[in-house]
């Protein structure tokens, strides 16, 4: 049983009969297809605002050209000492930004505390350029900023004229988490330029970059382009990126991988193992010693060592299709 | 009806399928899945030699792949003037290599002359480091280098000691074209780095990169994870490309179209047009004066102008679907 | 005797004199001294205009600075197909832009023809962002564009939103070609970014790039301070062109090096050789037919062949300082 | 009086009329004249190891080209927090690398800690290729590092597969200290490319970059040429390196700037001063209580905080020519 990464899972049938719709007729390459064109209408609902979404393949592309938006070649861009940009995207944020630098900050659960924002740009005087604030919702460690605390953040970058990026890889989880409307978590709080997650909670292949300003997409426009990716055949992404939304299956199955997680974080509470942050998304990380790590290996259980996070610490991941039976096979392993 | 471009059609449904098969089961994320891992194998055996394939989302992102992968960012690349490369993408070979220059050069029907190649990296002195010389095979005109052709040209190339890639957007219309095999006209001739087309001709989103030498795949590897490149579930490109291969789909998707193009050319001709180049791969460049032209297109006929190629030049474009009907239709409206 | 660069000169006592009173004193680093502190009004009185100068090291840099000011990484730069920028400088344009295309445009004298920047600026629909038009002047040929000339190319540029660059290396030597004013040649002409020669014409190590608005100027400090340009002593560039400016020195240069190539030229010209392009600034083209050309090598005569210009046709470069006597001896040295 | 800089100093005599005497003979442009032709055998003789030197115009460009030459874009370089290329060179190495990323390591004395490399080499899975140690001897604190120390760090990275660059902004200042050799402190500890600098200790406009295979050599003048580094009157950088390196001047040199700090580290001390660091090569780092620091400065003493070492600490830096005069004067401030 895999509870290695959301991305272990596929997608929900409807994301590829919706592929298998579009393959129907012919149309428009590079974009120029009406299901493409449905997308930003969609999305401004969505949001309750003017949004541009750009599809691309992969959450890594979306970062980088979401940051590479607000951010100059010489810019100083601040994120989370655990954030994905920073430790999982080989330099990635550099090459598509054409050089910028990304300073970590710290704070507890993965969230970056204001005040340590505030200190690292200030001591930033000749190192670059300081830019872009980058927040990861949910975060790496599965918490969740409240609007509140963005704002807050948000805040402290604004005040030291910072644009501001948003990792959503786990966008979806933490907008139910929260109970939020996607304005409130985005461009509400002053958020520039968001990396919207999909592939993590449903589709297969397709991400977006949403932009609520009309320079920014003009800008994206020429960076997706020269990035190779506009697809030419793009309405295959589109029609994922719209059946993600359709029918609010993308917040169905955020939800579900949420309750996922809370049901695993409760059994092995229950079992004895502590969790080392609370459970708020559909990300579990519990203090596993070593005897019982390697006997739930051994018993087949996938998981990732996390000591980014402490000692004995594994992350454990629910998506939106993960079975209870599964949860509950893994917690009964544990309670042995 | 429309004859735009190869990317009006979506995919067989052996394509979709196969990503259907993959969705049933969880696996593990960024490319360690089963399916993924047996695309090196099955490359190798189609190419007859050991052989590395990264999947990518785009040509665009092939083509800057696997050009990065064998240029400086000091270096020149040499290329036809109507290269996709030079032509359509939009800086993005400056992008991917960190800088490089193309240089092109011209020659009959789209193909680089030799002798033009050799006195155009003789001129560059002080441009930046000959690097690299860029075919494209079928080229952007629909004509086909013969493997002696190639060999010519690649000859030349290795006298100023310049590596090879090659752009094939339609490479599986070169080979049916040549009754070739694969090596015949990859690393046979001298081919360093390879830009497998394959959406175009019937996959939905994945292309290939394809090495031969595993130090280019071991510099691949970082560039495209940098390059955003790596999806997380990246099965679901890795799926298209075994289906797109399995039982010569590839093959018999590119003689359908080469055939639909040699009846639409044979058409035309009849009809009394005349074609600038000839019919060698899928695409077919007659010349099509203007009054004929407007009238085609206020009967729903879609092409592209091409004047890259002669006054009143369009470019018709057929696929591995495009019914005859289809060609017949066009045909009888440029009779009448 | 050394016909081959400018660079072959040094300077004249006032510069190093200059460099030499500089030293007395300890001052701040970084341009933070009264020397850098009196250039930007020195330069706006010498270009009757708000300007900002930026003193860096070599010309390559002035001119991949000023192109990067003007042009993003994903735009085109039109240049006449002899521009030092695209046949000299080592892919330093992309370097300094992080991936701008360069495409070259004809036109006699190594002057770009206005009805050809139009045509290639047409034909660049998915090559990259049509962004800058880069002009030389004096150009690579020792040609001169007039006012007239560079303002309907300008008007050309500005009908298509490009942004107007100018490779000043010999600005000066058109400058008194011309009679003109420094203002005439530049803003008032529509330049946005010149880069500003001196090296050429009598400083050791020191050019400039100016521009003439407060927003280039904020761009150009950030993008200076990265590329290594911000030199700790910069009080020693910025000496060399405050001397360089003082009591016209550069323009006395500038007419002693025209006034040596005018010499030269008429010289020959009287001496039976044909002169491929006029005698304008201060180099001169003639035809050397090769018996000749070796005999003058073997008599200790240095120069570059210029096979850009023609069959047998040779670069002879005269500097501030070039003798008459050195003038007269060669074309002696080509009667006999 | 000012101890803000090594850089408020110039040059001693012997650097200008070096310059002077090169200005009397014209000779080839771009370094191929005699002057820039020494040089690789005089860095030969001084390192006692084939060496190649490169001149260029800042220590920025040094330490960016340095880097670059062995780090590729997706590499990771590890430096001291305290590091000048991490915190004041503006993104530029970066930009040199194309992308490459700094990360951080600590260690007392601004000296990185092996065991602290170690640690963080090993944690850097997936943010880039763990690519290359950069040290900085003299360190940015004034301290240096004995060879056994270096030695020591240089086994780590070895163990990790990493290039060794080092910062040698003040490395005359560590060789005198040390009482080392050139080679002792480069080469025969695995130096692989050296930033030399030269500026800071009696240059006007000259610093170089030194590697010791011709490999790396071969990468930097491509490098170089394309970064505008290449002068086109080089041999006046030249010429100041010749003189610097002549009659041991660059030893003297560092030995009175050394001395000086020596003499201004007692004297504070005596005076009731807390040094927070030892005072090993040029640099001294008191603490000064606010209210002293106010009355040094309305008395004209020019110094920099120096918050990272520290509260209340500031940073005054002797140079070669630093009178005794001065240093007593500001002494004598501190004991009043």
């Amino acid at each position: 049983m895999n509870f290695r990464s959301d991305n272990i899972l596929g997608c929900p049938p409807a994301i590829l009969e919706a592929m298998a719709r579009v393959n129907d007729t012919p149309t428009h390459p590079y974009g120029h297809d009406p299901i493409t064109a449905r997308l930003n209408p969609r999305f401004s609902e969505v949001f309750e605002h003017e949004a541009f979404v750009f599809p691309v393949s992969s959450g890594t592309a979306a970062n980088g050209l979401s940051l590479a938006a607000v951010t100059p070649p010489w810019g100083v861009v601040f994120c989370h000492r655990l954030a994905h940009i920073v430790r999982d995207e080989w330099c990635s944020p550099e090459f598509f930004s054409g050089g910028a630098r990304l300073l970590t900050v710290d704070g507890p659960g993965a969230k970056i505390a204001p005040e340590q924002l505030d200190g690292q740009v200030r001591l930033t005087t000749h190192a670059g350029k300081p830019s872009t604030l980058s927040v990861t919702e949910a975060t790496e460690a599965g918490t969740v900023y409240t609007p509140d605390e963005l704002g807050a953040l948000v805040e402290v970058a604004r005040s030291h004229g910072l644009a501001v990026q948003m990792d959503g890889a786990r966008f979806a989880n933490a907008l139910v988490a929260l109970g939020c409307s996607a304005a409130d978590l985005s461009w509400r709080l002053g958020v520039d330029a968001l990396s919207f997650g999909a592939t993590k909670n449903g589709t297969l292949t397709a991400e977006g970059v949403v932009v609520f300003r009309r320079d920014l997409a003009e800008e994206l426009a020429h960076r997706r382009k020269r990035a190779g990716q506009v697809s030419s055949k793009m309405r295959f992404f589109s029609a994922q990126l719209e059946a993600y939304l359709a029918d609010d299956l993308w917040l169905a199955n955020a939800r579900a991988a949420n309750a996922s997680a809370h049901r695993l974080g409760e059994g092995l509470r229950a079992a004895g193992l502590e969790l080392v942050v609370p459970v708020e998304a559909n990300l579990v990380f519990p203090r596993v010693p070593r005897p019982l790590r390697d006997r739930l290996r051994t018993q087949g259980f996938e998981f990732l060592d996390w000591p980014a996070l402490g000692d004995d610490v594994v992350r454990l991941v629910c998506g939106f299709a993960t079975p209870d039976a599964n949860v509950d096979t893994l917690v009964a392993a544990c309670r042995a």
